[in-house]
């Protein structure tokens, strides 16, 4: 039998975490105190810092086991818990200092499971390029479903934050990152085709689903450039878009034909799905990229692309000026 | 039918929130920006932050209905949320500055229950002269349980963190705060003594479990006047100074005179359950007083109480220099 958390007290639990989240590396990352008292010390270079918190629970935001077959990992879920707090630092055009983490877990969760998670959070740390953000401390505790929440530390190194609210009629708007593979990833893995038979190429969406790769240099690329507005795309393009438009009083119209050449590489899982993929692009969420508006003088800025333009007017989103709904857009969709 | 969480939308559950929240002093407290935004900003005076995270799960570290008919109220979970966090800055020594929350909850939660959640937050930052701390922002999600987390950031505003590993041979033990009164709270709630016929003074004790005091002042005070160690005792007297201990390398010898003193106001709820009231002193947690070691030369001092000595030695603790088991303490019981 595999051994199980309710046969590990909290103590030895966390001795089987706390190696693999790197935490031993805090002092050498300029963080003055990391697990073991009440509360970690992080360093603050600019006398600011941003904070922001995300929850993952089981049944809701993933599962255990996919109707196609794909058992998700503890990887899969500490990777996931990384990604989308080191996103939120990154939307205000942050650079992430640190996490702590809390998980809530069932007994009979394997302790092996629980070593993945640690293993995914610094995995997601280091891959994502956020060599500067320590895991610094966290809880453990009991509960019938697993349920894992971070919360994350960011320095604007001097910067204004880049909030929703700036974008100006006139503003080009700039995307970095991916558009629908996490969704088209997440329709897959509800899907009836077994993960194990997919090729390459779809499991790669599957992957973009379970372990999004938020674009973190962009953020402060675009901070640095002068981006009027900023957010990540978490709840999908048009919606997100929606919140950016409502917080500066602007109209966000896309260009169509730019949104279809960000479709057309997810034609293969619409197509075996039967799908049209340009839902996924306006729809889809958890992608973790950005969502941004700037002055059109510093196009081109790197790591982004332009998809469309901030028009004066009622707070909408449009795409080549008609309704959302009109391309494709279920506003009921998840 | 009372209103539901399911028949909500998340904005339209998050306007019912923020108001109860205050969250919009967030500007005026020196916080640049709260909810609203992928993450907060706060300032941070002295270029150092603590952070800590806490999460209570329904059934686990509450139940909505309790043996005794008391049934907890989404005030209680609020204010504990904060509470707890709001110790583990002050066991640092530091002023506690922002809450972000993160709340899971099965969709046939009331809205009126999470509407008082938010009332327990602001309350218990309020009420424990916690005013310098806003919250900031949070998440908002769905499960089959109710679990909310808490991340609280804190300054130590230029002073050193006191941690667990400082206390020296000589010091004196000291504890600011209440000891057992949130145990025996707890065994009132487990037992079939009815909540609405008990006195006034065991009533108080439930209150001690459901909405905890830490005295907040007493954290930065010990830390001005040099405290050479510290910790919040959260799981019990023996079981924490046992960590203290352990990290500082010495011998913590409690008075039993003290302890069988602050043992004494719990003798009517001891006497009406038949049970040993020292039990509650040495074992209960969630009282959330500090326990700190100081040179002498700093007694007394202000809103603490000495409780016992540290000496030379292995890593343990002693009550009159005998192991606390011969004095009532089980290290089985919760």
């Amino acid at each position: 039998m595999p051994l199980t958390v309710n046969q590990l007290s909290e103590s030895a639990l966390l001795e089987r975490i706390l190696p693999r989240l790197g935490a031993g590396s805090a002092v050498s990352s300029g963080v003055h105190l990391g697990p073991g008292d009440d509360a970690a010390l992080v360093v603050v270079p600019d006398g600011r810092v941003l904070i922001s918190i995300d929850t993952q629970v089981q049944d809701m935001d993933f599962r255990l086991q996919w109707a196609n077959g794909y058992r998700t990992t503890g990887f899969d879920v500490g990777w996931k818990a990384a990604a989308q707090n080191l996103s939120d630092i990154n939307a205000m055009g942050g650079r992430p200092t640190s996490l702590v983490v809390s998980c809530t877990l069932p007994g009979s969760t394997e302790v092996a499971w629980v070593e993945e998670l640690a293993e995914g959070l610094s995995a997601a740390v280091r891959e994502l390029d956020a060599s500067t953000c320590v895991v610094v401390g966290g809880d453990l505790g009991r509960g019938t479903e697993i349920s894992v929440t971070a919360a994350v530390t960011g320095s604007l190194d001097g910067r204004a934050p880049v909030v929703r609210s700036g974008a100006q009629p006139g503003d080009v708007v700039v995307h970095a990152g991916v558009l629908g593979r996490a969704a088209a990833g997440l329709a897959l893995l509800e899907s009836d085709y077994e993960y194990g038979s997919l090729q390459a190429e779809l499991r790669a969406l599957v992957e973009a689903q379970c372990r999004p790769r938020p674009p973190l240099q962009s953020g402060p690329a675009a901070a640095e450039a002068g981006a009027t507005a900023m957010m990540d795309v978490s709840d999908g393009l048009v919606r997100d878009a929606l919140r950016l438009a409502s917080a500066s009083s602007v109209r966000i119209d896309f260009d169509p034909e730019v949104l279809q050449r960000l479709a057309d590489p997810l034609g293969a899982a619409a197509h075996l799905l039967g799908r049209d993929p340009l839902e996924w692009v306006l729809g889809g969420g958890e992608d973790h990229g950005l969502l941004a508006t700037v002055n059109p003088n510093v196009m081109p800025l790197a790591g982004f692309t332009a998809v469309g333009s901030v028009e004066a007017g009622l707070a909408e989103v449009t795409v080549g000026s008609q309704s959302p709904a009109n391309v494709g857009w279920d506003h009921f969709a998840d």
